[in-house]
């Protein structure tokens, strides 16, 4: 289950100008919802057909006050390694979950999904202006 | 025969946010019509001469209300196999199917077709405002 | 159903050097067999949930008194469109079908097969001596 | 001689959408002009020095009543294959000939030429408005 | 826990020629052994801060009597996915329940690691005379 | 620690128009803080566990009096090699660093470091108006 | 029509090395024979529907009294230009012409032939011992 | 030392249109100033230590009533091969010598240098309104 | 100075089996010998002119009792980062090191050095037989 | 003209071990020889017309008792900046002197060559038994 709480923050330390983070994950999984039913029962999930899903996670933002703790944010993604969600789900919570925490002036958040059934899928979702 | 009615969809989980949806195909594949009129005999047409005609399909779109599930637009690109057609009118038909199910804020579809008569062809259409 | 009496050759117009004929077509597709069993009753097997195959077939050999002729070869590679069969089967039937035609000194085909499931497969397999 | 009177073209299937329609054809060749004079006196020149030139030659267009039929343009593209020409005129004439028959709403036409004397060529010319 | 219990064979369609069976699976992931002690209590480990691995995993074979069904094949790499267990044994292991269950003349394991402390591990091993 | 006196200028050559340099150095390195806490005692630090960052550094500018000299500035990255900085920090002080010397009317520089726990951050800030 | 009088050779100024020359033409063109019947009327072919055919060509050899001179190399290749000529003939003809007259230790060439109907030719031939 | 004297320009085949024309030149080469002195006396140069440069030059114009002779562009180039001479002159040089002669409507020149002391330069200069 | 008394070995899980284990390091760095002298007194060094060393080093090996442990290789390979020591003595010494430390039944090691000078060098060696 | 005397030498440090050094210098320049005759008498060559040739060169060897310095490899190949040589004699000319100086176990030098009238070539020459 997606865990927020793991998100740490660090005190922005050029808050007086607008320059940009970006940061890339190639090592993001997350199971398939079983039957379309999203779900955390994940190893009885895994075994009875609910398929991993596996995806590279762009994050880029423009800071404010506080700058996301790297080492945190790999362990918020790995908190989503046993559940069965939604591709539209996982973008839109990630930006959810770090926009709340780090407030940025600007996120953008980009999940490039693998192939399934010989079709590849990109989810690309944005808060605040550039 | 290209069968919209096989598309089927899903309600949007973040329908308050204009978020983009990129769907890549590799393996779609029609039939080139034969003499230049358009059919779906199709096992008949590919004996006969007919060439089978390959794309890479690309949709992208923002969702309103609905998505696209995916497996049904796997299913629904199947429909396309044995069909001789041009390859205008696969990508405007494609994506008026689409935009007919899934009423989005904005749709693009983009076919690239493999080299014929040495000659590469892509043709790229869109629908609504972004 | 593959018909390898598509096949056509011609006299090799160089019998007496041995050199190597390499020919590698990227638009291969045939059927997953539904439920496990082969067949040919190709689109009722489609839209019941057996999957398109996509591969790169490429065949290299030598050859003695006869070559393979281009348009025949892409002809007989057609005729697998709507066939359900394995792919250990695709690959050595190819092999089999051209050997029994062309007569080379030495020949090799292999398959690779696009990502099913998450595996890739490559298939090889060759008769003669090189 | 460039033969514009090849060029076919069809009704376009959609003209109620403004969609863009992309050609690339990598296998243009022509000759470069003997002594700086354009002819088509070919053979002979080839062999008192004058150079084949090779092209990549990239045709985008916005249809309005018709499209131009692919293997017509293929047909065309061959009718300079002997031909004594600058590249300026290539991508001109090009241009010229398509945007006649086609009146498109927009065109553009881009020679990508091969390294001649270690240096590279591109040529890009378009009319209309996008 | 690794399941080899998952795999499935079938009966080599043609035992009686000696061919090559390659398959690549890019989606492999288990976890790193907590303090160097692996382990199959994955969620607990994870939080603690054991690090998922990823890697790609070749298997290469020439049949023998049995094909490896490529689903359980998934399946079998699926079952990885929560298992603390060290990257030289992930390797020496699938080729032994693999070799177990398949018995194939020849057969190669290999697993490419994504970087870990700024260093790529690559383990190979193999069992039977090519 | 950074030597911001170590950087170089000579006069523009071209004072007169606008235009733009861009340089790229792929082997900068630096040292991650140790606990979190930024220091430039490095050999010690390196041995008890702070890891080396590395990075490519690049400077986009368009000069107004002054440029900056090549080889000064390669020895300015070089003064970062034993430091522990973090990488927020690096980007902004090389900016603030280089504006302060050669006054650019406008600079952008961003810092494109090696994966660390499997992901990749690219930093980038700019100063002036272009 | 092929033109072996136009190769010239000069003395290799290393004889008493055995060492490897390597020649690659990426602009290699010439005719497909129409209705399957070879012959050198091209212009008139070219509008009845012969296709050009571009290939590479590669030249390796190890040199003992001569060496090709590069530029007539390229003649020689050019006057391929209007043949209807088979791929098969081409490659063998190559090093047919060229062994002749440079009466090499070893030579190999190797014609790369661009896609038609979907399928890519390679034709490799040599003579003599490596 | 350049010699602008060596361009040549021909008359505009088609002054009535805007169209844009591109050269890209790899193989430029030059001198570094010795001691950051800029020099013609080469040879001596180089022999003391002035190492040479390498550059890709591109060239981007839209011509008004005049195009550059390709090969002249070439002898011009070269004219700099044993010049010691500061990047930032070298494109800046070369757009004055250009524009002066060519007149063009818009220019675009941009030197790609290769790396020195481990950073490389790219440097870019335009004249006129796009 | 290199401290191969970092480096730690773990019990070779399969003894009995003759397997590679192959692991790459893109972030290796030294520092160049100062005036051709080796030495360790880096900092000293590096603003004197001694310029940096970046490597990509490759070890492969065939383990017989032991392994190298991962995290004490990262650790033994950073203990060169601020040594002044010659391209040939790292590739030589490594091998030497870990031989020693880890006697496996083969072993290989390639340094792959940034371009210095123009000029790019890879050293290679190896011990035991494979 | 080529100056072997620059090379310089320095002990092997490893000479009880057969190892592997390989140096890639990717910026060779040299000039055609004017009229088929090899002079140095270059920049009056150049501007007659003289065509500037640019190679990669790549030298490995296995070193006895002495190893090539590498700046000195610069320079030297530096030499032949204003020399109209043939390719052939380039590479073998290499080869010779640098296996005079270095005296190696083996050596072998590779030419790799810009595109010259369409023609790419490359040039191997090698000495001693590896």
């Amino acid at each position: 289950m997606p865990k927020p709480e793991l998100l740490e923050t660090f005190a922005n330390p050029y808050p007086g100008r607008d320059y940009e983070i970006h940061m890339t994950c190639p090592e993001f999984t997350s199971l398939c919802p079983l039957g379309g039913v999203e779900s955390d029962a994940a190893e009885l999930e895994l075994l009875k057909g609910g398929a991993p899903d596996f995806a590279t996670i762009e994050v880029t933002y423009v800071p404010d006050e506080l700058c996301v703790e790297l080492k945190s944010l790999k362990l918020y993604f790995w908190s989503f390694r046993n559940d069965g969600i939604f591709y539209e789900r996982v973008v839109n919570r990630i930006l959810d979950d770090l926009a709340e925490r780090v407030k940025p002036r600007w996120m953008r958040v980009t999940g490039d999904f693998n192939i399934r059934g010989g079709i590849k899928s990109v989810i690309r979702a944005e808060t605040g202006r550039r």
